[in-house]
């Protein structure tokens, strides 16, 4: 079936998550079906190291480790943060892809394999484009991941659902606990999930209520709204008031209406140039406090969230397990410059048939979708049924994983590097 | 069997944990076993509750909610952090002690079980002495009950093994995690854990490195050592050196060698005017990236660690429901002023068998128990492995719940109200 033949390339990119490792499973697995494919490389911490040559022999693991990715949490090969940045370091950018592309030729690699976000998708049509020019013949396909959830085109990003299910089953307890220490004095816990621009990880916590109007979460803030402090309070003390305690559920990304991210410290950036957030809810906590003169908690998940394969949904492993099964499908079948993406079929019974497809990735790359207002209370502080519609199928399911002295008991790769053939990156 | 005739009453008080409810069930199912006890109540919210009479029928609940306590986390009967405080208020205690013996006596309650840590300990103290001067006939029992696993003379307290069953799986995920994107920079994950003056949750999370050398955490910070900054920014240095990365778990309460919370807000007491922390993390992390120039990331998972009913420890839930039934039948054998224990029967073959036993009020009443100097390595940064073969065989097995749409299904009390018979507390 496969015209062209070679070796494939496959790495991994951005934040993990705790199905990133399930795509790599399924790019792994269905690539050991097809013979045009010769060896399977993992690029060890992404792009970063397939500059650097650092290669992993894949068909060198047992094919129990291989199995065991698909509940292992992390990214197995490594990621990383670093960006082909054509637009703010051309130079370095070039540079950059003439070493890819001496790797690939070096390593005669055909088939490359991207798993992430958005910047990642960005990266895998720089390389597609960069290719044609270059003459040089390569399958390039962008497999979805991220916990942001704001990947256009496809119905939700591997990652998502997953991080959606321990986020609301940790807000529903969360909420027991606080509501069992609900005294006159009352009380507020806010609790901080990702989520730079887009609110789906905050929204998704929403699922905890189960349709109560009583139970956590009682305020979601999402940086799709402008944060406006007299009403939040106004909402805080009149939940108090009502219940003696309160949830709120704040997403890092929050702004003022002058655009100020609530907490952030503008002082320092990361990797990709955005301003650290880490304070939306230590700021809010000294809000509550201040001027409502209630007891405020914090929590602030950070990577937990997104590495918690002890609870993590197996409708989002399955479907991250079929974005990188269609992705080789797809290479094999002869395309090159999609993204996977993932389809939600609803049948006449109400049942949902999950399915992948392929969007162009020049549709895909940076652009960055948000929750639709009309998912949202008139009041914004809540997401109403139709987002509570998309969300509950994607914390179907429990991922099944062995348990070894009470704990998890995850998969760990050999890596077992390739013999380098190129001289050091300059 | 009984000789003393009359009703029950029992009540949760201080922060609940995941297998508080564990215990709840043993009293009350222990309790229907005994035609001595006849009503069995529950306090609302503690002692506080108790104060004002709000109590709960209990034989109302269905059987099945009863039994769902087992994997409920929260306290399900509510919770408080009032103290009759004998020492810093003597005339309100004396007439919160006249208000409590007026409720108990309004409803003939002639046994009473308090499921708490130190505080509440010492609330079931004052109450039996209290009893016996106003020669009051009560039996009065302890349960124990705190993630902080710092109560002398039992093995261990329920909830313990299940906050470090779930902070162990976390912590592992979080290394998972950071050692994915572990790059030639380094990087740093500081994640706070509760524990004021004892570093047993801390500790407990050395059970993720299962002996590796290289697996978080690397760096653990107790309050029972002395905080040596030098020291520590030494270890993540070499630690980072070596890993590209390093993750620390920090005890909520560690101290300078001047004897100042690291991180803590002294402006603020709680309650029980202990202050409030929450910045330990924080402040390191400013320290790492300030000193070390290296990318710091925290994660304050506050409420969460003691809440996760979805992977509690079944060893725990066991104990703790042990603890319940235990203490109804000693005050049925005619017992007052003791509080539950748990014993270790360490077997021939080296399995253990658990058993409970009673320690006298006197003995256990705000005492607190600390981590040996000789259970921790020499430089005091991680626990050895007598810490370990403690620590082990609390996290085993998983409490078993029932799942709906994706999220674990916890039992609620309907909370039925026992009607008032006094004036309302003045």
């Amino acid at each position: 079936m496969a015209d062209l033949s070679g070796n494939l390339l496959v790495a991994q990119s951005g934040g993990p998550t705790a199905v990133i490792n399930a795509s790599l499973a399924g790019v792994i697995q269905q690539a050991g079906h097809h013979d045009g494919i010769e060896e399977i490389y993992g690029g060890a911490n992404g792009i970063l190291g397939i500059l650097n040559e650092e290669l992993i022999d894949i068909n060198e693991e047992k094919a129990r480790t291989i199995q065991g990715l698909r509940y292992t949490p992390g990214a197995a090969l490594g990621t990383c943060r670093y960006k082909v940045d054509f637009k703010h370091k051309p130079e370095q950018a070039a540079k950059d892809m003439d070493r890819f592309f001496e790797v690939l030729q070096a390593h005669n690699i055909r088939y490359f394999f991207y798993i992430g976000g958005n910047d990642s998708q960005d990266t895998s049509l720089k390389i597609r484009e960069e290719a044609i020019k270059r003459g040089y013949e390569l399958r390039v396909i962008g497999v979805p991941k991220t916990i942001d959830n704001d990947l256009p085109h496809t119905d939700n990003c591997p990652g998502y659902g997953s991080v959606i299910k321990y986020m609301a089953t940790t807000v529903a307890e969360v909420g027991l606990d606080v509501a069992s220490m609900a005294t006159d004095e009352g009380s507020c816990c806010l609790i901080e999930v990702m989520g730079r621009h887009a609110g789906w990880i905050a929204a998704g916590t929403v699922l905890a209520k189960r349709g109560s109007a009583t139970a956590a979460p009682h305020v979601i803030l999402l940086p799709e709204l402008v944060f406006e402090e007299d009403k939040f309070l106004a909402k805080v003390k009149e939940t108090v008031a009502a219940l003696k305690h309160c949830v709120v559920v704040v997403g890092e990304g929050i702004k003022d209406a002058a655009g100020h991210a609530v907490g952030a410290d503008q002082t320092r950036l990361d990797a990709f140039g955005h301003p650290v957030l880490a304070g939306a809810a230590e700021e809010l906590k000294e809000l509550i406090q201040g001027k409502l003169h209630l007891k405020a908690r914090t929590a602030l998940v950070g990577y937990a969230q997104r590495a918690a394969g002890h609870f993590a949904s197996q409708r989002d492993s399955a479907n991250a397990f079929a974005c990188g099964e269609a992705a080789v499908k797809a290479a094999i079948a002869g395309h090159s410059g999609y993204m996977v993406k993932i389809v939600r079929q609803v049948q006449p019974d109400g049942s949902i048939q999950w399915a992948t497809d392929l969007q162009s990735l020049t549709d895909t790359a940076n652009v960055e979708r948000l929750i639709p207002r009309d998912w949202l209370s008139e009041d914004g502080f809540l997401p109403n049924e139709k987002f509570v519609e998309y969300a509950q199928p994607l914390v179907e399911g429990e991922v099944a994983f062995p348990i070894e002295a009470g704990l998890p008991k995850y998969a760990v790769l050999e890596k077992t590097k390739v013999e380098k053939k190129l001289p050091p990156r300059a």
